[in-house]
């Protein structure tokens, strides 16, 4: 895959996921968007553990989620994921839940880039960069 | 409790919302929010079930976390909960998880009020205007 | 799919499932035999929501599981199920987790049938028993 | 707390770990026996931090869950935990949830000690074998 555009990834909705009133639980698209981050890196040629064996990790300080609709248990879903923004030693990656190409939940998430060695914030190095490629964000800022 | 303030609901870490990192993975925070949420209702002399009865429910439609620091097993966290915004047919609160009084993340949820016989939205009832409170928010707007 | 042998499901180990210790927590298996449990009972052509149709539902009364191994994130795994008996009100189905061919976990779940009227048990019907087909348990009895 | 007989963990069903049953997903029993375990422990007087800094850990081999009845939201519930059997290189609690004394499901499980140093199996050290104190299983062998 070219490390630009929008990335799916799919997954299906677990029985165990949707609560009493038979629709994912809120909390579970945390969950959602954090297999398909790991997905879209490895897509773009950046799996996690070659990001921590560069001496790098990621964490995350900021996410906001709207919910336009529900997903219910067995659903079929595609997340997508896309590169909203780079930059100095943080970036922020867009990701959307759609069923039958309907959204039903956008969201977008800050990562800060850490050292591996404890030394807290560092600069977006250039391999990552490069895998997260030119912003195409999925909403407006 | 009086309807107004802060309210705090006491949780401990469970050692299965530990990630390899070591620290709660950030979807844990929605399910410890949704607590904190339902438990500060009930303190405000509107349990879930009292709403149901009443014929209307709440919808999740928006949320935002900033993270400030990490939770790890078995720390001991207080969730505070706060009425940040009454408006005509939806809600915010604000959330935040504090660890030796120091805040580890800081949310804000929207909920909008609906109809338990599926007509959809519905002004806020005056019960739960009630229960909400004056707006105390625990962050800027 | 015909209604004999044993049918294997498909999963990834999610980053969230494993703890400080790197390995899938243990409650994550039951989540992974519940939905290839599901997936078992639509291959063999009688899905959740046929049963529930049919008027009948089932409910879990025991569960055994065996650990031989770990899996860790982002461990490719296929859930081995298998029908090991067939009672008057009950069934038991056998799951086994496999990496690479080899198993880390070995389970045994007992369902009963009951009415989905609220009348309780009943006699497993034949559509289910067809479903589930003849015996080939996974483990000695 | 002395270390004989039958400790109680306090806990409340959270809205999430029920399913579209309105009644309590099977996997979430297995997070509240872990919970009841390490809280057992402590008040034994070897909490988990103990245990590894003298250099053993333990691993979960077999856990078998039977259920007698349903926990729903927001159900208080007391999960019992005793020490069932003290081994050579393991040793097996006894597990119950009951709400207002009624039991809902019974577990034991296996436990294997294993040194930290990647040693393996090694045998119950004395510090954990008082801790564990003598059996007083919950159910039949």
């Amino acid at each position: 895959m070219s490390a630009t555009g929008v990335f799916e990834f799919p997954l299906q909705v677990r029985y165990m996921e949707v609560d009493a009133q038979a629709v994912v639980f809120n909390a579970w698209y945390l969950t959602y968007f954090d297999e398909a981050f790991a997905a879209f890196m490895a897509a773009r040629g950046l799996p996690y553990e070659k990001m921590i064996e560069a001496g790098f990790d990621v964490q995350l300080v900021h996410t906001d989620l709207d919910w336009h609709g529900a997903l219910r248990w067995p659903d079929q879903v595609r997340v997508a994921v896309s590169t909203a923004r780079v930059g100095t030693t943080s970036f922020t990656l867009d990701f959307q839940t759609r069923r039958d190409g309907t959204p039903t939940c956008t969201a977008r998430t800050v990562y800060v880039v850490i050292g591996t060695d404890g030394s807290g914030k560092r600069p977006v190095p250039p391999q990552l960069a490069a895998a997260l490629g030119p912003p195409t964000p999925l909403r407006a800022p």
